[in-house]
């Protein structure tokens, strides 16, 4: 359980004048009370209160793993017969005097929303917790930064595997199942997304699925990729070639080092998201390749892969100490060649850390 | 592209007084449209509409690939830059005629809802497609079941591949690494859901995790696994004995094997979800142990790995053919003995077949 996160998020509560807010997302869930569980469609809820003691309501399948994980108030478990939203009503309004409940909007659906309005017509649920609960988690604390360092020393062992089962004629598909293998038997059991190995002109799109395709001679082969650790995310993408790259790789790869290099070298409390976005980007444009860098700079990371900041132009957010995000620009030129390369970092009093190690100078494999 | 579904929910659309139809749920949009991807936290969206052609709506890195995909309308990208609900709202309100907007409510979050209804004030967003949608996934297609089918089938070669990694003091995540290992290396890129392996008092919790747990003698190991095969997921769960069960453990596992085997003999058109869920139940009830068994009888199966209909005492859906639907009865004593197992059926006309082939006689492993 995150005490003081808990705390702080109360604070926020009782100054808005909710009586109570309801977090639905498991990530979240888990990053208040440390308990983390995949409820599929199962409701799985935290709640709240400012003056009250909060509670976990859950599966009953799901209660007794919930009392062990070090939760120490109350779990409220139903049963797969009983309807969830009658006794999450109950619960509330025999607990809090309800006349605000928040909710966490980016998360909660519509038919749960209503299924809770229905049932507390008098409530207001105007206030959502999102920007809050964002905010929140866009600084880390040393705790969070150093299991992210865990999380990021796993992908590195990550690309070591991977690079050593780059072979003539092995599958994308071949390798992404030796990465996988390798880390589950070393105790990672899950990926924070799918493991991504595209080959040549594979590569060219940003979004590409690994499959059939073969690697061979003088292709450039990307990998991104990231563990789940201990509830933290890494995420980093680094390309290397097979065997000597063609003139055009090799351009194309400078180019995206020297977008990221300045970019990282650029952060520091102080600087826009919206600043490092545009570094990396007038970089790659002016070498002439802007139209072929088609996505933001990066993204926040933490509990969950992808969140705040996002870095891309326009977004005015101040970089502050204690932030974590990517830095991953990427030039694709479809049918010829994709490169991306990226670190994900946490910003310092006066620059940024990456969170992996594996070297950016051009890898030649053979 | 599913034209006949399409059709199909656009007939309802237009009954229902809707001019358009806003899907967001990418597994509901792979379903219609044929186009699968995970747009993470960027917007994907399908919109259908009873008078006018249907459009998809993704980020501009997604666009190439939802062409290529087959998907022979429109498909409106946004980079992430714009924002997506001003550029949704501006194509909805110039393509239709729009004063009914219908829902997926099971989907669509509060946030995206009124970033929608902020900028569409005069529109009705009271209808829910979710139950329309859920009852036209209820039954499958031949076509459906074909895949379903071969999905079951990777479900078999997983247990195969699962049972012969079992020995003296393997650990349960290395025979998950190894299950998932050899199927990638086979083409079967994701699995349904985390392959679970649990081994002895672990399997007594119903939703156990498999970790550092070793394999010994005399104990029950418990697979629950599935894979996505061309978009359709299997679902299956057999408990082995390794070495010689002790006489607790065969007679839960006679018993368990009896209510699976009496439900799924009890499946035919006409009886109701909760009359199968009770059958089962009063098996394990007969022989004293009804209060360990602490879930419900099934589930459906589809597209996803959890869907209509739920098969539970109480629920008075009339079971048809075509339905699909998992039948996993389990007796969890706690720190004693957990079994569970479960085949995935399709309904015929005066019975059921199941996905999965695996036999459900108790193996005996050495």
């Amino acid at each position: 359980m995150n005490k003081k996160k808990i705390t702080e998020l109360n604070q926020w509560l009782k100054e808005n004048g909710a009586e109570a807010g309801y977090i639905s997302n498991p990530a979240t869930i888990a990053y208040f009370s440390g308990f983390k569980s995949d409820p599929h469609e199962r409701v799985l809820a935290l709640f709240l209160s400012p003056d009250k003691d909060p509670f976990l309501f859950a599966p009953a399948l799901e209660v007794e793993e919930a009392k062990n994980s070090g939760w120490p108030y109350d779990v409220i478990g139903y049963l797969d017969s009983e309807n969830p939203w009658d006794k999450i009503s109950q619960e509330l309004t025999s607990r809090y005097d309800l006349n605000r409940l928040a909710l966490e909007k980016n998360d909660l659906s519509v038919e749960r929303y209503e299924a809770l309005k229905t049932r507390l017509p008098q409530t207001d649920f105007s206030l959502d917790m999102t920007p809050m609960i964002q905010t929140m988690q866009l600084t880390k604390t040393a705790s969070e930064i150093d299991t992210l360092l865990e999380a990021g020393s796993w992908a590195d062992v990550a690309f070591e595997i991977g690079f050593a089962a780059i072979k003539e004629g092995v599958s994308e598909a071949a390798i992404v199942a030796e990465i996988e293998y390798e880390l589950k038997k070393r105790g990672v059991s899950h990926m924070s997304f799918d493991t991504t190995v595209l080959a040549g002109d594979n590569a060219a799109s940003p979004h590409g699925v690994p499959g059939d395709r073969r690697i061979t001679a003088n292709e450039l082969v990307l990998f991104d990729l990231g563990v789940i650790w201990k509830g933290y995310c890494s995420d980093a993408t680094r390309t290397v070639a097979y065997h000597e790259p063609t003139a055009l790789q090799r351009k194309i790869y400078d180019i995206v080092l020297e977008a990221e290099q300045t970019a990282q070298a650029a952060v520091k409390p102080g600087i826009t998201a919206g600043e490092l976005d545009q570094i990396a980007r007038d970089v790659i444009t002016s070498y002439g390749y802007g139209e072929y860098f088609n996505h933001r700079l990066g993204h926040g990371i933490g509990t969950t892969v992808h969140e705040f900041p996002s870095l891309i132009t326009g977004n005015d957010l101040v970089i502050q100490e204690g932030m974590c995000f990517s830095i991953e620009p990427g030039i694709y030129i479809p049918d010829q060649v994709g490169v991306r390369i990226e670190d994900c970092v946490y910003v310092t009093k006066d620059g940024c850390v990456p969170f992996t190690k594996t070297t950016k100078e051009l890898q030649i494999l053979s």
